[in-house]
């Protein structure tokens, strides 16, 4: 009988960890050269330890540790009963804005306190996941209705990024600041993983250079689907003409503009597939923005719609409302990957590659870390997520939290550090 | 290791069987004495057995004959992928009619191809979780989030009913045909099981005698939550006073006229909250009746929304726009009340207690037929759904659907049979 006492939770631990990342160009300014990252280990009584990844940001953070300590014994199998305990923890006033609050110029759209708890119950529910999942010898896609597919595919998500951070020396990647670069990073990206769809990072640049290299991947890459995403950096009639300049270019565009009314009346009026992760980033965002058709292209991402389950949640509304899926990513190791991996697998109106950044990362904290190949990482039949800790990996890069003052990402800061001039962009900016 | 390939489909049984009904009266007509459900035994490798119930007439038990075949080797832990070889065995023209295509007078609003497939493989992935979670030796709620609750609360559903089918002797109920009566089935409802709601099925007689029992069951129990379903018998100008005049008296009405536009009317000029299983009972229906607020509690199935996920896809769905989640019950026996429950207790916006038929089946399939107790069913950890398939009783139910030429569910060959004069009633009927 595997429904045992065993599997509630003993103890939680939480580590803040800080990983290096790349000189990568968005919007707001450039990526820093350390970024944190919170990790969580979840250990039931039977000894099977759940792993979660999550954003290291203090807000994150802090909530994630406030709630840790009143999990244990708390049952694995039940992760859906932790949505009242976390309200219990950090509150109901869902609405509230939070510390680290946003206009829509953030990279992630509005923040507020309801969003903060899915974040928090996400880590939560994965580790809890994973745990069931191992406690019982099957993978965390069995305990969401079963793989629909053997591989995921996943997008090559270039970066227009300097060859290396301030000081430091060219990294593999080397530089990418125009749209030659940018085809040059494209190559590495497919030889390197087989990646068959392309997405570039833009708003970094302005809109004229961003259509001149998405023309250029067009030129090397016929056949690849191909996305652009400036993160809302542009005014609609900015929007309204890359649209045009890029139909019959793009797969789909991702957030031209920022806000339901922007992106709206761009696809109304060019038809053009318009994808967000910021426009519409919580489940209270959706009605308006669906019944406006402001987003033909939903990216979940399980860190902040609120976990697994709430993936799939997500999926059927856009099933209903015939509004494709794809996936967002923002900086994350294997165990994140691991999680995106088996939720993609188990949603069957997934009609587009995932992002991820994973490339860009030369640290993980698993012992195996993912390979793509064709562009696909398969799906785990392993027990839980599939992946095991590595907890030197752990130790070191939480050694390195402690030792650095680094707390937040923050993008804005790594530029200025270059342009002492530089500020977080209003937005329109183009 | 638990994921051993011993979880695949050995054999798959169909049996459908013909069970005893009592002669309730609703807007069609009356109950038969005997009406048909069919009973889905999935058999793993490993010996597992896993069970799932639905509707028996001829066009469910056909489609589920034809499936059945297809899912030797199949994995009990992936019933999302059941969905694709449903449509390769049933067809893709998900808006062509069935054979039994109703107007949107039948009692379960519009019929088409998805929302037999839906059936279909609802039945089905019930019997795949069932026989998951024995595999594994976890309740069926374990595979869906877990329970957020302990036990489920369900209504007393009360019928106008005659004492006693033609001919026959009066059952252990007599005869409720006035709001007298009404309120005697109510008593013996609350004495038996103790139910803390009560709905009664309505559009059996005129709206004023209708109308008359709900004050009368309001004057005899103060503090429930009453609900009314009329099954769409109403014109708009009927159902707008009747919700007049049972405001303040109901929690919510159900299907007072039938369609979005009527639905519509009667909230925006009544406020009364409406509840619905014939307005929206796919989710193909759901956005055009969101968007004109034409339901304000959806009545969740797991037999004909799609499966105990599809049910937390359909309550995430009305989480976000801000819709109510109830429970519509047909006829049925234990096996689709343990499901019910399984997935009831799963779902954390379930805002009102569940409706069940159960009470009028004087019969089950399963060894232990379930108790009310303080009109709740207690959810059970048991490995899967928690009931054992009674064997015998399974026998001698197939028996007497191969010894009687029922087919079908006819509530208005029923009628007919006492007066030979009945038709279909054409709505609006008052
Ligand atoms: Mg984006
Ligand atoms: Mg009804």
């Amino acid at each position: 009988m595997a429904y045992t006492t065993d599997r509630f939770v003993r103890e939680v631990r939480v580590t803040p960890i800080l990983i290096t990342d790349p000189p990568l160009l968005n919007l707001s300014g450039v990526h820093q050269p350390l970024t944190p990252r919170t990790v969580v280990e979840v250990e039931t009584e039977g000894g099977h330890v759940g792993l979660g990844e999550t954003y290291g940001d203090t807000e994150y953070l802090t909530a994630i540790q406030r709630v840790a300590p009143r999990l244990a014994g708390t049952d694995v199998s039940r992760p859906t009963a932790l949505r009242a305990l976390i309200d219990d923890v950090l509150g109901h006033d869902d609405a509230a804005a939070t510390a680290a609050d946003v206009p829509a110029s953030g990279l992630r759209g509005k923040r507020d306190l309801a969003k903060l708890k899915a974040s928090v119950f996400s880590v939560f529910e994965v580790a809890y996941l994973d745990a069931w999942g191992r406690h019982l010898g099957v993978p965390v896609h069995a305990l969401l209705g079963g793989r629909v597919r053997d591989r995921v595919d996943y997008s090559a998500y270039l970066f227009y990024k300097w060859a290396g951070h301030p000081g430091a020396e060219p990294d593999s990647w080397g530089a990418a600041l125009d749209p030659q670069g940018v085809v040059e990073q494209a190559r590495l990206f497919v030889e390197r993983y087989g990646f068959g769809s392309i997405k570039l990072k833009g708003g970094a640049f302005e809109p004229d250079q961003e259509i001149a290299a998405m023309h250029a991947l067009r030129a090397a890459f016929p056949d690849m689907p191909l996305r652009l995403d400036p993160n809302g950096a542009w005014s609609v009639e900015t929007g309204l003409r890359v649209a045009r300049e890029l139909t019959g270019v793009l797969e789909y565009l991702e957030d031209p503009s920022a806000g339901v009314d922007a992106m709206s009346r761009i696809h109304a009026e060019t038809h053009m597939p318009l994808a967000t992760n910021m426009c519409v980033t919580g489940f209270d965002e959706v009605p308006d923005a669906f019944a406006r058709n402001a987003v033909q292209v939903v990216l979940s991402d399980h860190h902040y719609w609120g976990g697994l389950r709430a993936t799939l949640d997500l999926a059927a509304l856009c099933r209903t409302y015939g509004v494709s899926v794809s996936m967002h990513s923002n900086t994350h190791l294997g165990i994140s990957l691991a999680a995106m991996t088996h939720v993609a697998a188990a949603v069957p109106n997934l009609e587009h590659a995932c992002d991820t950044h994973r490339p860009w990362q030369d640290e993980d904290v698993i012992t195996r870390p993912h390979t793509f190949t064709g562009g696909a990482v398969e799906v785990s039949d392993a027990p839980g997520l599939g992946v095991e800790l590595d907890t030197d990996a752990l130790a070191d890069l939480h050694r390195r939290w402690k030792d650095s003052d680094v707390r937040d990402r923050d993008d804005v800061a790594a530029m200025r550090a270059v342009n002492p001039d530089w500020t977080a962009p209003r937005l329109p900016r183009w």
